[in-house]
Formats: structure tokens, C-alpha cells, sequence
């Protein structure tokens, strides 16, 4: 939304937790869409909500005539998204590997072993999928000069390992040159440059899902 | 698909499983589509490859004029068909808590305690989001008497958990009417029933995603 100017309030940040707690108890007893879980949009005007960070970005691309103006292109951008969000659950399984409402010094152990395969092995892999698909046009984008939602999103898989696990970054980033050059095209798109110098830009830390412990990143 | 009559060929069963893994090295190496992981599906006619469950039914849904007729309803459907992704990816996580790719003896402990927050906190609150959804139109399927791919998936995830947690099943059925009467619904479309019946259905085994271990599902 940033970077393509869309306008928006950030109900979580304004209105705090316990409101958002509240507004999604109400919509679940509602004859209407109920989200899951955060994060979920809501149009202003037409009230219209959705869940599931991959079919909100899907839909705002619908919505706002982002695409890449190509049925087969949106459709493997949605699958790259999906991609994406299968890392990204994998990237909070490697802090919470037993369960999600455990404390992380209550499964660290199990944490440790789950990360040293997450950099060695799912690392690797995943960002092999990536420099592929970014391999098929000229990039610096997924679609070629056009930014997607898939780059946006890379943009900020890769922000957030960096913060995670600055070692193995530092280590593997030097094989993934079309990754590393969408993530600096993303970067310098208007909205997001602006983005990033705002407060709107919230710095990661251990409540997220990228998070750094330094036994999950040893040097 | 065998709810919806559309012909299909199993690669996978039909040619094997290296002659899989090389059609997905042969993609990842051509400048189109490429799969992250199976499963994917490849339409025979035009070649359109597609990956990741939720996408591929969506797909689908819209290609063969299988949605609710609406186009809000549509979008709810793939909402909760990635809800139930997100599920099943916990499910695969429960036996698999470390890393994908060492064996579940290897990981046992861990798993054990993983699937004890599973079973006491993740079923019951996915279930009740399934049960408020099929409570919004009067049933059996989530978007009234006509079934969609999120019915399919449901029943198929209301089999897999009763094979792999029997015990914790048994206990909390009752507790989910709709889910029950979804799934049951599921079971006598016509399609299904005949698949069901063939050698096509594959029993659930100790290599898919839902495993059956005792120490998983104590008595």
C-alpha cells in the first residue's frame, strides 16, 4: 500500500490491541467475513473485508490494477506469494518449534536444533526458488521492470533475515545477486524509500515473526 | 476434481516419483512456470502449470465455473481454504516440530510435546472458526447447498485428523456439528463417492501429512 500510494490506518497501532481484539471477536459473531487472524483489511467504503496477508495483496493488486496486465504473470505472482508466506511460517516455527503459546526459553533447545537446519537447508532452497523466478525476466523485478506485490514482499523476507540471522545472511547473500537486486530496487520505490524513513516503518524486534536470538545465529 | 467430473492423470502415481522430481528440474530450468514443491497440476490443452493446494482449487473454481455465483463469497472461500492450509501445515509440523528432513525418531520428544498443544489448543480453535463459518448459511457446505473446494478440503482434513489423532477426535466431534455434517455431506457427492470407493483414494499412511503415532494421540 505504500508503495503504490493507497491510503490507509493502521487500526492495530491507532486504536491498540484490545480494540482489534474486540473488532474481531464482534466480526466472528457476525453473519459476515471473520477473519482468522491478524492481519486483515477493511475497505473504507464498501466495508468489504479479507485475511490471509498473500489474498490481501492478491486483491489490492485486483482492486488497484496492479498487475502485470497478464492472467498466467498474476497467477504465478500469487504462487510466488504463497511461496513466500510458507517461508515466512517456517521462519516463526524456528522460534517457536512446539507451539506458538509456549515462551521461546520454554522450547529453546528444540529452537537451536530447528534453526541450524532452517539455515542450512531451508535457506538455501527457498532462495534458489527466488533467484530462479527472478531470472525469467530482466528484473530488477519478478515481472521485470514493474514492481509486484511478490517484490515487496521479498523485500521484506530479506530485511527481516538480515535482522534475524545476520550471520548466515552475511554468509549466503553473495549467491542470490537478483534477490539482493530486487530487495535494493524495492528499496528505492518512492513510496517505500519514504515508508522506511517514517515511524510507520516499525523496527523489528522479539515480538515478530522475524526475530533474533544470537544461539539461532552463531558466528 | 472427482467432485467436479474433471479428468485427471496422476503423475506422480502414474510415472513415479523420479520421473516427478525430473519434470520439476526440467521447469525450474525453463524461463516459464516452475513449482516450488509438489503437488501441481498441468493443464493438458495449454500447457498452464499452476502450484500451492489453495491456489491450484481456486483455480480451478474459476476455470471450470465452480464458484458461489458471488463474488465477495469467492473470496471468502479462498480465505478459509488458506486457513485450512495454515492448518495443515501445523499438522505436518506436529510430527515434524525440528526439520523436514530428519526422521520423526529423531525429533520424537519434541514432537510429543507439540502435539499436545495441537491437540488442547490448535484443534478446538480452528475448528470453532470452521464451525462460525458454516454457521453463516444454513449448510450442509459453507456456502449454502452448493459445494465448494472448501468443503472438499475439510472433509479431507476431518479424515485426516481422525486417522491421526482418533482419541482427541472422538472427544471433541461433538462439539462441531456443522463440521461433522459438512464432512459427512462431502462424503455422498456423487464424485466423491465414487472416488472414495476406487483405488484412486490412497489410505493414510505414516509418509503423507497425517501421521498416526500413539504417543501423538494418547488414549
Amino acid at each position: 500500500m505504500e508503495a503504490a500510494g493507497i491510503t490507509y490506518r493502521d487500526r492495530a497501532r491507532d486504536d491498540g490491541v484490545e480494540a482489534l481484539v474486540d473488532d474481531m471477536e464482534r466480526r466472528s459473531k457476525s453473519d459476515e467475513f471473520a477473519p482468522y487472524a491478524p492481519p486483515y483489511l477493511v475497505e473504507r467504503e464498501s466495508g468489504f473485508g479479507i485475511a490471509q496477508v498473500a489474498h490481501i495483496v492478491t486483491w489490492l493488486t485486483d482492486r488497484h490494477g496492479l498487475g502485470a496486465g497478464d492472467g498466467s504473470k498474476d497467477l504465478h505472482l500469487i504462487q510466488l506469494q504463497l511461496t513466500i508466506s510458507d517461508m515466512v511460517a517456517e521462519v516463526h516455527n524456528v522460534h517457536h518449534p512446539i507451539a506458538g503459546g509456549l515462551y521461546f526459553d520454554d522450547q529453546k533447545d528444540a529452537a537451536i536444533r530447528a534453526a541450524e537446519a532452517f539455515r542450512e537447508e531451508r535457506i538455501p532452497k527457498f532462495f534458489d526458488h527466488f533467484e530462479t523466478a527472478l531470472g525469467i525476466c530482466d528484473g530488477p523485478f519478478v515481472a521485470g521492470t514493474k514492481w509486484s506485490h511478490v517484490d515487496t514482499s521479498l523485500f521484506q523476507l530479506v530485511a527481516g533475515l538480515r535482522y534475524a540471522f545476520p550471520n548466515r545472511m552475511a554468509a549466503v547473500e553473495s549467491d542470490y545477486p537478483r534477490l539482493i537486486a530486487c530487495s535494493n530496487a524495492v528499496s528505492t520505490i518512492e513510496g517505500i524509500a519514504a515508508y522506511l524513513a517514517s515511524d510507520r516503518r516499525i523496527a523489528f524486534n522479539e515480538d515478530g515473526i522475524f526475530r533474533h536470538y544470537e544461539d539461532l545465529d552463531p558466528a
